[in-house]
């Protein structure tokens, strides 16, 4: 096989390397850049620049942030006392885009997992309760918000049972039935837990 | 909701507009890459650069290509009588990879579609008419290898048109049954095409 640019193919070796993009991927957008105007390529390869060099972590909640404490941790418009518990920055995403919690996060960066050697030292637990105990933050609620899988589970109960002799209210958000399907299409898992967790009416 | 990464918004944005990047892949990258090696980024965000100001296209057969004329065309290792017709500088990679061809290519860039506006004008058939009437390339075999959709046979079938008068063999590759299948899973137009191109066995 004869390769006509080393150039081309040097790029699509480095885009192969990115998350769920395989080699035909790869070279589709390789393709696509070669034919976009060099503002906008140029743009791309400086914001994934900058994206290594400038973006900084939150030292109270370790969110990604561009500055530190981030801006939700320094709003004055946000409930200082609620902490939400989640497992990765893109969590706090997805929440805010609800805009329906007004508190604060904890980014765990992760969740206890003992099959991939990830114990409660491995995550940002330690952090929490610091948080817990700062006076300042006054905190009087934890949510739990982490995957529904067996090692989000398992960090829930691990923090909730460290919890338990302060005064502190530990919930965690809903798990059943989601909005907009059919009972019909739910696995039994979702259902017993939507049984199990049924509210009065 | 309040984005506590600016920088990490852009990033995404940018990424959002790679062909087959939805919103969630593209944070996913950006979320990858947040985690990655320093020089990791650097040579991606290097590979895209270099990829529009340094790659160029190959005069003869307007391949991309680092050099000009390509390697390709430069070689005294491939024929030059015979010229396999692509639509796309893809297919050269995907051909290139069979070692099948020892010929050289000509890159169409298109195919004839009325539809979208695209007429015989607008893709490098000139250019090819040009290189047959070319005294050096000598050329003897034209190789239609454009994709079995409704253009790419029309394109294949205007040629031919053109080719006509020329004492030039005009040749297709062959449309029929992939390797590998079960004639159950084929879809009809493919075994009529492969019952009309049926070969002495």
């Amino acid at each position: 096989m004869q390769v006509t640019s080393e150039i081309l193919e040097r790029a699509i070796e480095q885009l192969t390397k990115l998350p769920g993009t395989g080699r035909k991927s790869a070279q589709r957008i390789a393709m696509h850049l070669l034919k976009q105007s060099d503002d906008y390529v140029f743009k791309l390869a400086q914001a994934l620049i900058d994206l290594k060099e400038s973006v900084d972590h939150c030292s109270i909640c370790h969110n990604i942030s561009d500055q530190n404490p981030c801006s939700i941790c320094s709003s004055v418009k946000r409930h200082t006392g609620i902490i939400c518990v989640v497992e990765d920055p893109k969590d706090v995403y997805t929440i805010e885009k609800t805009g329906e919690f007004n508190g604060r996060y904890h980014v765990l960066g992760g969740t206890i997992s003992p099959l991939d050697n990830i114990g409660p030292d491995d995550i940002r637990i330690k952090e929490l309760m610091d948080r817990v105990h700062d006076e300042e933050e006054e905190v009087n609620e934890i949510i739990l918000a982490l995957n529904p899988d067996s090692e989000g589970e398992a960090t829930s109960y691990y923090i909730n049972k460290l919890l338990k002799h302060h005064e502190i209210d530990v919930t965690r958000i809903a798990y059943g039935i989601p909005m907009g399907t059919e009972l019909e299409y739910i696995d039994e898992a979702t259902l017993s837990r939507a049984f199990s967790s049924r509210n009065s009416f």
